[in-house]
């Protein structure tokens, strides 16, 4: 560990060796726009504060560190602790880094001399983070640009860079944040080669996990497969967020797999698998949704469903190109999902009216998907100038209202969920009650929910699309049955009780 | 998820099922310390705050929640965001949970009624978090008693409860600690099943890493078999610390597999794999070490090493029972690893004088070994009224100097290294270089270490080991031996680059 490498990342030859030159172009990408605004000081220097290794409460332990996101999309660096400054006049960048002790390397590992930074980062300077006030002295800074904003999202705001002495700086909060959050909205093709790379080993490792999965097995032994998929064969340490395993009546809690709810029941023989998983690559994320009977064979009311989210994710991906509003898309997949429900005998009446009467909430009361970059639910969402949140009740989900560009990434990620406290609602409602078949709805109580969930780049005319999963009902019964030959290592009952 | 379930923590049929009258017991103990001191009013409430779900920065994802471990020991509730309160008097206990808004059941899961909690929790009563100050009044409290205290091993505080109208009780910081810190260095036999189970599971999933290693591999292969294991077959969601797999001269680097060294070399031929990974088991951990040559076969010198700490651990093994001291087991240990050293030829000269020098330090710069519960680094190790950390060099990385009682659990963890920074200190001073065989030692450099760490409970008598791995040269080669016959997933090389 540590020592001079070669500047790019890697976690092996059966890996993608990531160059360090990504980071050195987001920040030109930054400093260009920086230079574009008028209301940016030329002798201004971007300002960023790193992620800190953390531990859980009292004790001495805490989870794998991993970058915070807009430090790690500008710098690229894994350590904790870090900081890192821009000079937005010639985009020279610095990179401080924390004074190891001595001891450092008995317990930590060899401490990297300063120039191991730089070779490995591709920065032009490196210094301590003790040597922060005097080295931004020497620049002579107009302003520091630090980052303030709120992340849509969370609701929660970003990390602001603090170093003792700060005071002594004149320090701008409000300028940075608008810009870099945009500049993270449109990827580069260095960045697309890597959600590429981590979207094509979420795909490998769903299609592990569908080969493998048995009725009688526990949700959470499929969350297994896939993080060891994704770590053993693809060098992904971290998930991009918590698995979602949900078997049967789980399908349909939307963030289903956290603490209170941990992917723990057994699957049984008729449950559809709502698996939402994806593995991150070098603080890089994927986020994949694969809906599939664990019994590898559709049902025809499985079929009804799933074809009907099927075509509403297909006819948002034919549709999606520059220029093109998501939230169009987002009706247009409700509208595709709600004719298909008809076709299959669920519902009656007109679809304008159904659409009027926004129908589509009760059954996927979520938007139609996200940004995808360093973050999973990517920022840039609702950034001033751009369309604001829409206020009416199914649309208020939505993550961005924006209109597509090229080089986004987003999710298409339509779903059909049967949320008791949701149909309850509707056949409560006349407005909502007319459209609804209640005997063929009834029979859908507990079979929980469907969402098929890509991960597409918007290109100069069309999509890319990232992850390469089965997705009609035959390749997936295909998949299925070429996974029902192999042998499954099932665990024994504990013996081991008293 | 959600609803009524048996009193019991379970992942399933093949996993422990953990009784809540582990935590009744638990909350027993403490009342009963707390009764015998005189110093704590019998009117006084025990008040504790559960641990929040946090989330990276400004992004909506974090690591899965994982429960504060003093809440933990004392209610085993799962869930985030909770409060617990335990009346001194009688020791009637409340659970105080946050009140969910309607749309947590569309996003987060059912919304489990007040009961549910009750009878999963076995606790006798269960309220809303915004009721804190009501419920609490109705007792008429003479004192809040808070959890307030440095916890020896991070010199972190304990987390100490706080709620909105705190203000109206008059609350006591100072008592608390040093009782349910004492209480949890006794393991009860309900919690000592958990750690025999998870320290079960974990040896399992250890075998199953050196059968499947292999030159060439990336030692986070290592790490991602072991996880698997641990999850899939025992229901372990996370592991108790951040998984060490160095190989070669990683194995000298103590705290090696963070993010800044994340078990990222490729294993060669030649090294030593020293594998320090432990599975928690519904907040009980594990911490095992095992070390052996990736070929599956010993070389000479590596044997010289390898049973001189197997020795040390032995010897230590042995001589454990109540009343000995920790501090004399540490010196046992160093003195017996010397004492193999010389017969292997590296070290000469007398064994009492290398012990009055400190020379074991050079080869081992850590403590013998820690408390283990619901924390790794297990409470308890410096409490007021137990031996003070002792103030010499080879001692002071002791994190703890007390005698042994039953009901103690801790790790046996001698080790081996040969860190270049120690060695060419040691080769500089010559109250130490006299006993050092230079031309041997050298010789060592790069071969990096071993460590042999076992899980212990202390008994009536002596001890029982509660892991079991391969510990001899003999059992491990035919362990290698038999893992050798396994076909291993080998990816290629990543085809994706351009
Ligand atoms: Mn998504
Ligand atoms: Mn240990």
């Amino acid at each position: 560990a540590g020592g001079i490498r070669s500047p790019y990342y890697s976690m092996g030859e059966h890996t993608l060796a990531v160059p360090a030159a990504l980071f050195a172009l987001n920040r030109n990408r930054l400093v260009e726009r920086l230079r574009n605004n008028s209301s940016v000081n030329k002798d201004s220097i971007v300002f960023l504060q790193g992620g800190n290794e953390e531990t859980r409460y009292c004790s001495d332990v805490g989870p794998v560190f991993r970058q915070e996101s807009y430090f790690h999309w500008t710098f690229g660096v894994t350590e904790p602790d870090c900081y890192g400054a821009i000079r937005v006049s010639d985009g020279a960048s610095v990179l401080f880094v924390p004074r190891l002790p001595d001891e450092y390397a008995v317990w930590m590992g060899r401490i990297a001399p300063l120039e191991s930074y730089r070779e490995r980062y591709q920065v032009d300077e490196v210094y301590y983070v003790d040597e922060i006030v005097e080295k931004l002295k020497e620049s002579q800074p107009s302003n520091l640009l630090t980052l303030n904003g709120v992340n849509s999202d969370s609701g929660k705001n970003c990390r602001e860079a603090t170093f003792e002495g700060i005071s002594q700086f004149k320090v701008d909060n409000t300028l940075l944040h608008p810009e870099i959050a945009e500049c993270r909205v449109i990827k580069t093709d260095l960045e697309v080669q890597v959600l590429r790379y981590v979207c094509d080993v979420s795909s490998r490792a769903h299609i592990e996990v569908m080969k493998r999965i048995r009725p009688g097995m526990k949700e959470y032994q499929g969350e297994a497969i896939f993080m060891q998929y994704c770590y053993y064969n693809g060098g992904c340490r971290h998930c991009s967020y918590t698995c979602i395993c949900g078997s049967g009546n789980n399908g349909a809690v939307l963030h289903y797999g956290h603490a209170g709810a941990p992917n723990d029941k057994t699957i049984a023989d008729g449950d559809i698998c709502l698996f939402d998983m994806g593995g991150e690559y070098y603080c890089y994320t994927s986020d994949i949704t694969c809906s599939y009977p664990v019994s590898g064979k559709f049902t025809e009311d499985q079929k009804i469903v799933y074809n009907a989210v099927l075509a509403a994710n297909r006819a948002v991906l034919n549709a999606c190109k520059p220029g093109v509003n998501w939230v169009d898309m987002h009706v247009l997949a409700n509208r595709t999902m709600l004719s298909h429900m008809k076709a299959g005998g669920l519902l009656k009446g007109d679809i304008d009216d159904m659409m009027k009467a926004n129908l589509g909430a009760t059954f996927q009361p979520h938007g139609l998907g996200h940004f995808m970059g360093c973050d999973v639910h990517d920022v840039g969402g609702y950034l001033s100038g751009h369309p604001e949140r829409p206020a009416i009740p199914g649309l208020k989900s939505l993550r961005t209202a924006r209109s597509l560009k090229a080089g986004m990434v987003l999710t298409i990620e339509p779903g059909c969920y049967f949320i008791d406290h949701l149909l309850d609602k509707a056949l409560a409602d006349s407005k909502l009650s007319q459209f609804l078949v209640p005997e063929r709805i009834q029979k859908f109580r507990g079979f929980g929910g469907v969402r098929i969930e890509d991960d597409v780049l918007i290109t100069e005319t069309g999509t890319e699309l990232l992850n390469t999963v089965p997705r009609t009902v035959e390749e997936i019964e295909a998949v299925m049955a070429e996974g029902k030959s192999l042998k499954i290592d099932v665990p024994p009952a504990y013996a081991g009780k008293k």
